[in-house]
């Protein structure tokens, strides 16, 4: 007989969190029993899944008996203290956070990069940033058939990546503006008036003037990728989107391969769809992901500035592969 | 005595067209006759300028008799026609179309980055793209210091710089969308739904499967720098921001520049202002740059994935510095 798990989803209200139980609902893993956790502010809520309704319960250190897995995605200061709790307690610990991605003992996973490191944890697995993931998932068949040497990347990301409160910032913010009043910007959540504007920051900066998210794409990848030796550089820009994010990747391939190769490879890659007929109209969109499972790729382009190099346009929903359904897919393997 | 001149404006009713006015407004050029021109459904219509109204007339082969500089911003195929017309009939012609740019007798001219190119005109000067303007503008000087190999650029565009029609596009999509309806797409306008969505095409695509936009970058800038060697690529994306469009820019320079001898540069470059203080949050975005008639630069960075090279990231107003400021500085060095 199919094992049935105990779960646990902590951070449920969030938006990652109710995506992640829109995603448990399609998945193939058997729920026992579902136990969704929050902050003391949420208790008192409910949410569906399947059908029934759950009553949210507030995050304690004893919130983990008898859990088989534990869905993290809370902040990484939270986490820090209440996923090593819940890897004591027997549970399987699937962290969206930032907070054990770069640990040694931690494996940093994306399912068709690298699911061979899942047997290694050692009570917590952590899911790699939004913006890395859909990028490994194209970089690895690549990667795989040429080898690559050096990525320039610049991203085009969705508010939804910040949290609930950025997606209401652009909502009320676009409303303010359409009437003809000034939008009000609340400078705890993001930085400038992020309605019909755009800008380059994600997360503090750290002392190489990069911005963390920034420095967590090359970290993430090279862990990943587990090469070292790999040269990236990234922008990366908030703008008025609500959900995917966009990347424009610039990569240098080891040996020459063409847009048609690449194409080929990518086609057959596992969690890609390849759109790219620009002749008419036809690349990856924010919109044309929203609520899919896969990474979209378009714009495949031999690099007229190098011979070796080629342009790439990525596209994922930041909610699903960027987080939920990742997570769920890691679940999944366990 | 300053001389004064006959100027005629044509495309006057057009998103440019106006802004050339405002811009005129307030140049040190004197203007003794002032002739608006434009198609015929834009005749009875009529514009402000220095507190008087001007009747729109419709444009036509006779229409610049006694013009001594005239503004063209219409489409390349009417320019194409008109433009050689104004110019026999002894006027200059300042183009703002993509009709005769890349001509080798026709000066290619910003400014800022090669004002001795004017001279040798024929009767018809071009304005340059409105998205390699602000690119040149930062790049002549870093280009004089430590010379340039290659650039890699993606791009963050605003609709303003596909015309009214666009900008039209945007608000009406936005607000159907912040309403709960579905956004109504006119794909002879654009491509897309452009409100909360953005996609990598602008202009039609070409046979090397980069767009006109794109390839408009890598020409142009070569022609301006005076520099066929220069090795570019670029992704040009259009974004649901009104004005203003910005830019990532990695530069590969042939000597060495640290992003502190960069930043010294570029402070004391003419047109530029360099805001970067990513710590406080300080950088260009499009709503800073809007009306304003600099280039904006900011996240100077040495790139951590190669020994010579920077990011930049440059933002200005598209219908100023990108289209009319541009055009109107041509006029006052005339």
């Amino acid at each position: 007989m199919k094992k049935r798990y105990n779960l646990a989803v902590v951070g449920a209200t969030g938006a990652v969190g109710q995506e992640m139980l829109k995603v448990l609902e399609k998945s193939s893993l058997s729920v026992n029993k579902l136990r969704l956790l929050a902050s003391k502010r949420s208790v008192g809520r409910s949410l569906k899944f399947k059908g029934s309704r759950f009553k949210v319960e507030e995050l304690k250190k004893n919130s983990f008996s008898g859990i088989d897995i534990a869905l993290f995605s809370i902040g990484a200061s939270l986490s820090k203290k209440f996923s090593p709790l819940a890897a004591k307690s027997g549970a399987v610990v699937i962290d969206n956070s930032n907070a054990f991605r770069m640990d040694k003992n931690v494996p940093l996973v994306v399912p068709e990069v690298n699911p061979e490191t899942i047997k290694k944890h050692r009570g917590i697995i952590a899911n790699p940033n939004c913006s890395t993931i859909q990028l490994v998932v194209t970089l690895k068949p690549l990667y795989d058939a040429a080898g690559i040497e050096r990525l320039v990347i610049s991203t085009y990301q969705a508010v939804s990546g910040w949290g609930k409160e950025a997606v209401d910032e652009l909502i009320g913010q676009s409303k303010s503006v359409l009437a003809g009043r000034e939008a009000q910007v609340n400078k705890k959540i993001l930085p400038h008036q992020i309605a019909f504007n755009l800008f380059p920051q994600i997360d503090i900066f750290l002392n190489n003037s990069y911005s963390k998210e920034e420095m967590k794409m090359v970290y993430e990848t090279r862990k990943i990728l587990e090469d070292n030796s790999l040269k990236i550089t990234s922008t990366c820009v908030r703008v008025p989107v609500l959900i995917s994010h966009s990347e424009a990747v610039n990569i240098q391939t080891k040996k020459k391969l063409t847009a048609q190769k690449a194409r080929q490879i990518l086609k057959k890659a596992p969690g890609i769809k390849v759109i790219d007929e620009p002749a008419k109209s036809k690349y990856p969109t924010p919109l044309l992901a929203e609520g899919k499972d896969f990474t979209y790729v378009g714009r495949i382009r031999e690099d007229i500035s190098h011979p070796r190099a080629l342009n790439l346009w990525i596209v994922s929903d930041n909610l699903r592969k960027g987080a939920a359904l990742n997570a769920v897919q890691i679940a999944e393997i366990l």
